[in-house]
């Protein structure tokens, strides 16, 4: 399928009619609704449904996409296919062009209520670095790490839209050699660069989501930006994990790249060695080859390779699952640092300053060990799409304000 | 105050007028809505609304007290004071009457929609056999300990109402000695008695809320019973924490007590040294005389005394916020087992147990390890009330079926 849409330009910026991502708008003024972005445009879904366009209204008119998260894979395909046929076809042009909005003049909202969300640690780059920084004893991974994807349950009131002030956190924290902790603003501001995966379709109670059965229930993919502040996760992990500083914030980008537009991207991911056990194993290659940036106030800082991630997402919803617990329409799942073998490639402050120690020079001369009030830290991906593509996952954004 | 109810035999089961916990209850057929316990009665706020005896129709037709809890205090305190006055003056009999249902008629659902669901570590007893238990290595508490009310979020979907069956979780677990993983149903089922706090109020991002402003945010206390597969949870944990090995069910009691029935039962907690820092201060005593009850099968398992609990609900909230996460309504923060000094005060089997080496026997000869398919827990507590009576939480109760 060579198709190309009638919307100008739209094959440049990956915004083309093979990625399709859907996002809340809206236009000042108005109520928010459901859109798909095309090129630099917004296409109106629930203006498009008013007009007998598309089906199902009921799930477009709505300030958030889990209503149409949870009418499932045969409705979000029939979507994708009649929306294609209505932005390739010339004949539809002068029907559809009238809901086509400068993504410039909307607001790009929160795209979903997370139900749960849940972060994971799995790649292996970030595990044994972080272990390294931290100077923990003994194996940098714990025996766990290769027998499943190690995860910890976040906070869902705090997973914000991109472009939300972050407000830096203030706790305790010990510095190294102090007896006492002392109470402040954190002093190791961090970002994490993630990808993460929401569910649309809910699971029952007591029975896992096989790895074969991902598309089923998962609706698309998103950028993650783990806000973290190593100085109070330090002080306070042990024995229960992160807590404070990881629950002041956690940024997702507007737009929801559908699994469909993604499966060009597959590819086959680490060998797994140990071999995982039978509910982990996925008779499909799903490796990701998204290529993420960091930047900081508009510099790269680090270009982190999802393909290298140790487990991939359907091993993370498999495992996530395998007690039974049931996936609720709006659980987020994020998959930890994506950090490559490369010194460039390390997804957050901790590993690019090697915990402080070696601070990071940007192409401007500054350095920064952690982040300062005033950086703003963007997370942009790109990966291949259909018919030789590249297509966008957009960018989530943030910019750090001083403690109150 | 020495105020009777007009409610026969109310002033004996604990669900006297001092009492007056609020819950969400169904007639069969019929939709849900707001109740109040007082003896062995549900009094229907919505239709004493509907009738004009009580204010705010639009929070009690509600299937959740999601939206009276957002009301805030000086609504919660007005219709307390309303219900106080409704039932014990005899002259209300005539009105009030037709609103009373026994409660053997209806069904008693899940009180809240749960927002995010953190659980504490509160128990310094607890956390001291936990550590000998696990055999860990250095002193039993860690350095954080004693300096801040350590904790980690949970799972809020798999938050069930008192009731509900809890499927027995499958995951991987290694035993002692094995050096591969298996995957199958838990060996290690506990239940863990707990008390916790819903959040009604919302607070703002990037503050904290004070000790002093508890009573402000937080609606009322439940009893929580944090199931937890004690296999699957020790070979996860490191370094992210808990998260299969509970995230498959935590149950909570029908009846929400409000902070103010509790007020009677505040006591001095334990001292606490060293000092905590200024933002975990409390000008007032807020450990709470709570006598749980832990029955398996109906028989008497455990007395864990929530009077020991190292740290209080009001530094737990302060704690939670410290960061800037700000609190939304239906945030639930349960206080993790509740353990005492003596072997019959420990709230879980891994204590009861310890560690499985040592069966507990019950009243009826029966010994138990870990839980069995078919067991049922039932937590349940009783409290000072005003005017020298005893007040009840209620109980949260679930049973055990075989994995699936």
């Amino acid at each position: 399928m060579t198709t190309v849409s009638w919307v100008e330009g739209s094959q440049d910026g990956g915004f083309g009619v093979e990625n399709l991502p859907y996002g809340i708008f809206a236009r000042p003024g108005e109520l928010p609704r459901v859109g798909v972005a095309i090129g630099d445009l917004v296409l109106d879904l629930a203006e498009l449904s008013a007009a007998g366009l598309v089906e199902d209204r009921r799930y477009f008119a709505s300030g958030s996409l889990n209503a149409f998260m949870v009418a499932g894979r045969p409705a979000w395909q029939a979507n994708r296919e009649r929306l294609t046929e209505l932005l390739t076809d010339e004949s539809h042009r002068a029907r559809v062009e009238p809901h086509l909005i400068p993504v410039a003049e909307v607001g790009l909202l929160r795209p979903f209520e997370v139900a749960d969300y849940a972060d994971f640690f799995s790649s292996e780059y970030h595990a044994v670095n972080a272990a390294r920084i931290f100077k923990l004893r003994g194996e940098p991974l714990k025996p766990n790490w290769k027998r499943m994807p190690v995860a910890y349950h976040g906070r869902s009131g705090t997973v914000y839209p991109s472009g939300t002030p972050i407000i830096r956190p203030s706790g305790q924290r010990r510095a190294a050699g102090e007896a006492e902790p002392s109470y402040g603003p954190s002093l190791r501001l961090d970002f994490e660069a993630e990808v993460g995966f929401v569910a649309g379709v809910p699971s029952k109670a007591g029975r896992g989501v096989p790895t074969g059965a991902f598309r089923d229930h998962v609706f698309g993919f998103v950028l993650v930006n783990d806000w973290s502040a190593r100085d109070l996760q330090m002080w306070e992990s042990q024995p229960l994990g992160p807590f404070l500083g990881k629950s002041f914030a956690t940024s997702i980008s507007p737009w929801v790249v559908p699994v469909a537009a993604l499966e060009p991207a597959r590819v086959a991911p680490p060998v797994q060695d140990p071999a995982p056990l039978p509910y982990l194993r996925c008779d499909e290659p799903w490796g990701l080859d998204l290529h993420l940036e960091v930047l900081i106030n508009g510099q790269v800082a680090a270009r982190p390779p999802f393909a290298s991630m140790y487990w991939t997402p359907p091993q993370q919803l498999a495992h996530a699952t395998v007690n039974g617990a049931p996936l609720r329409t709006g659980d987020l799942f994020a998959s930890g640092t994506v950090s490559g073998p490369e010194r460039d490639q390390r997804g957050c402050m901790l590993e690019l300053s090697w915990g402080g120690e070696e601070p990071l020079e940007l192409d401007d001369g500054t350095k920064r060990t952690y982040l300062e009030d005033g950086d703003t830290v963007t997370i942009r991906a790109q990966a291949p799409g259909a018919s030789g593509s590249r297509i966008t996952m957009g960018e989530v954004t943030g910019t750090v304000h001083p403690a109150l």
